[in-house]
């Protein structure tokens, strides 16, 4: 689930409620699942990869990750990013173009430090998307964090991004493809809405 | 749901057929939807959407679009994309990185051919992302479409476009992120396989 902390009162921010709110009535599973693609200039490649969206605050959208890995170092090169759900309980698709920046350091102690300690061992005990000879070694650095002690202070290489987007587009599947597309842009703070060929 | 063609039996596409049938058994909906993401040079801007992945013919994944639209121009201006699919029934991610081409006119003309007049003329009628004045409107011109005779013929402006990927990594989701990776990636014509941490 999403939580919705003061969130924007914009038409946008509106109507994204009412469709999650729907896709979660329609038994959605993993409902915060949200595909962000990120273009590294230094490798010139594409990645896509899902995250589990956390909190929206204002029009801060808000996951954690690694600093380290992958998506950190695109991010750096290029903080312009996309950001896709697809809710396949409704049809219903969200298209957002954002930038993208790391949140607070106060505001990721103060979320790790509320987290399950089983999660947070991981965090620790994880350099993310390095290889590793087996699974069977991660299951063994990760028990080795967790009963080494102290798994609620945040280790400097874990913490949280924040993307404000300035275009989202609602998209709803319908019958021949007569699909629905209405976008928002936003633009000297001001959104504009339009609708487009399916 | 996914049509395999004389399917590639390399390993990672034997994976990627149990995994896909799990998803089928576990009631997964739009099993076929794939996020496509992309990067416009031009524009300097990353872009992702859903479409429906409808074949697989040895290592040629393919879909079928609009070719005026903007994600045919980023595949035009930039040929690696990345391709990625989420079953929240069984909690898997499938990651790709692959180059991207137009398939054969003919084989988009066979395809056109046999697909349903609805599906057609939605086809014909619809300038794919440009603006339009309303949904209404987005009827109007397909109804007129439908009403105007032959929709067998493919027009110039639609067909399908093919990715071979060379860059595949299963990922599944377990308790407390203690995820499984493993990628296989495609070097002088064999995959090479490794694990990743979480």
């Amino acid at each position: 689930m999403i939580q919705f902390k003061n969130i924007s009162s914009e038409e946008p921010y509106l109507i994204f409620q009412d469709w999650y709110q729907e896709a979660v009535n329609a038994g959605q599973l993993r409902v915060q699942a949200i595909a962000i693609s990120s273009y590294n200039a230094d490798t010139e490649l594409v990645d896509s990869r899902f995250v589990n969206l956390k909190y929206i605050d204002k029009d801060r959208w808000v996951f954690f990750s690694n600093y380290n890995g992958p998506k950190a170092q695109a991010f750096e090169s290029n903080q312009t990013i996309s950001a896709l759900f697809y809710w396949s309980a409704t049809d219903a698709q969200i298209r957002m173009r954002a930038h993208i920046e790391k949140i607070p350091a106060e505001e990721s102690d103060a979320y790790f430090a509320n987290r399950e300690p089983e999660k947070n061992a991981l965090a620790i005990a994880s350099h993310q998307s390095e290889e590793i000879e087996s699974y069977e070694e991660v299951v063994k650095n990760y028990q080795a964090a967790l009963e080494s002690g102290d798994t609620s202070k945040r280790p400097e290489y874990w913490g949280g991004f924040q993307f404000t987007p300035y275009y989202i587009e609602f998209w709803s599947g319908d019958r021949y493809r007569l699909n629905k597309r209405q976008v928002f842009t936003k633009k000297q703070g001001a959104w504009k809405s339009k609708f487009l060929q399916p």
